[in-house]
């Protein structure tokens, strides 16, 4: 039987970095730039629109204002057709043996499966603040207003799709938190998990 | 520098066992009925009596209903002065050294600290149900009501004392679903932690 870490997280938490590595620690693929290629392939939607779009709620959508349709797909929205798209394209992958998934509500669309083991990464807005700093150069004022739009938006979106709450500990095997812990041990204890 | 451990966890989730076996594990005192007794002898109460109303809210109060009144304290209930003697035990034992702390909202008290560690110990109510059953010998459906029971006290407990949401990720440093990790597993994840 396979076994699937997927990885949620944060923003600013670093939580993709350990999934990478913990993958890497493992031998097994890690599936994140690939899992928006795959999707846009099989939504017909740009990679550039899948990454943007899906996780990463857009604004509009965070008032359940459709703001895109699909002439393709009468009374969906390019929205829905992404999620279609995503889940197969994750079902797909998980039945091709061990991996790790990164985002995406993999750990939803998954959900049932006795091999899954769902992480979620967290730190607190100071600790992520000080990574948004440092890799997208903003001020502390900035990186706090980004932080604060990036929960929002994956909050919501997670409402919407999933019918969970974000980082409620019991929709997870083990939480996280990479600014106390560190990121080098949080890979250490996700391999020791698996 | 001491590392403190606190463990909190869901009724019939193991956590408590756990706990006792990560102590056991590292060669560090485990407080648990030691601290009960602690705080008795801190408040002058009865250990019964702090076994049972501490974490285990008593019904009155879900609804915010004084049901004692010490007259020795004039306008503090006896919750009040069991509060104030469960802080002073648990910040004096801190400072004596690495240890784990079993319940008692020890997380929220000794919160700040930097050589802390929260563990947050759950599992599905199946997973506990199974547990309950086998512990207290009761059927399935009165195991569920007890677990609603609980579940219901502890978070009510949490809400009016340490102003937390129980079992939000983020107020922990890691929290573990003991169902399906599992107990022995869950100790070597603390243990690597440590």
């Amino acid at each position: 039987m396979s076994r699937i870490i997927t990885i949620s997280r944060e923003f600013g938490s670093g939580g993709r970095a350990i999934g990478q590595a913990v993958a890497e620690k493992l031998g097994i693929p890690c599936y994140d730039q690939e899992l928006i290629e795959k999707i846009a392939e099989e939504s017909g939607l740009s990679p550039d629109f899948v990454a943007d779009e899906s996780e990463n709620m857009p604004r509009g959508l965070l008032f359940s204002v459709p703001i895109f349709e699909d002439r393709s797909y009468s009374g969906f929205s390019m929205q829905d057709v992404l999620w279609q798209a995503q889940k197969k394209v994750i079902v797909d992958l998980a039945e091709q043996g061990d991996c790790v998934m990164i985002g995406r509500c993999a750990d939803y669309i998954l959900k049932g499966r006795q091999d899954l083991i769902r992480i979620f990464i967290h730190a607190s807005v100071k600790k992520r603040a000080e990574w948004v700093m440092k890799t997208y150069g903003e001020t502390k004022d900035q990186a706090k207003k980004h932080i604060e739009e990036m929960d929002l938006r994956r909050r919501t979106y997670y409402r919407l799709y999933a019918d969970m709450k974000w980082g409620a500990s019991r929709n997870y095997t083990m939480t996280l938190n990479s600014g106390e812990i560190g990121e080098e041990k949080c890979v250490d204890i996700i391999c020791t998990l698996y």
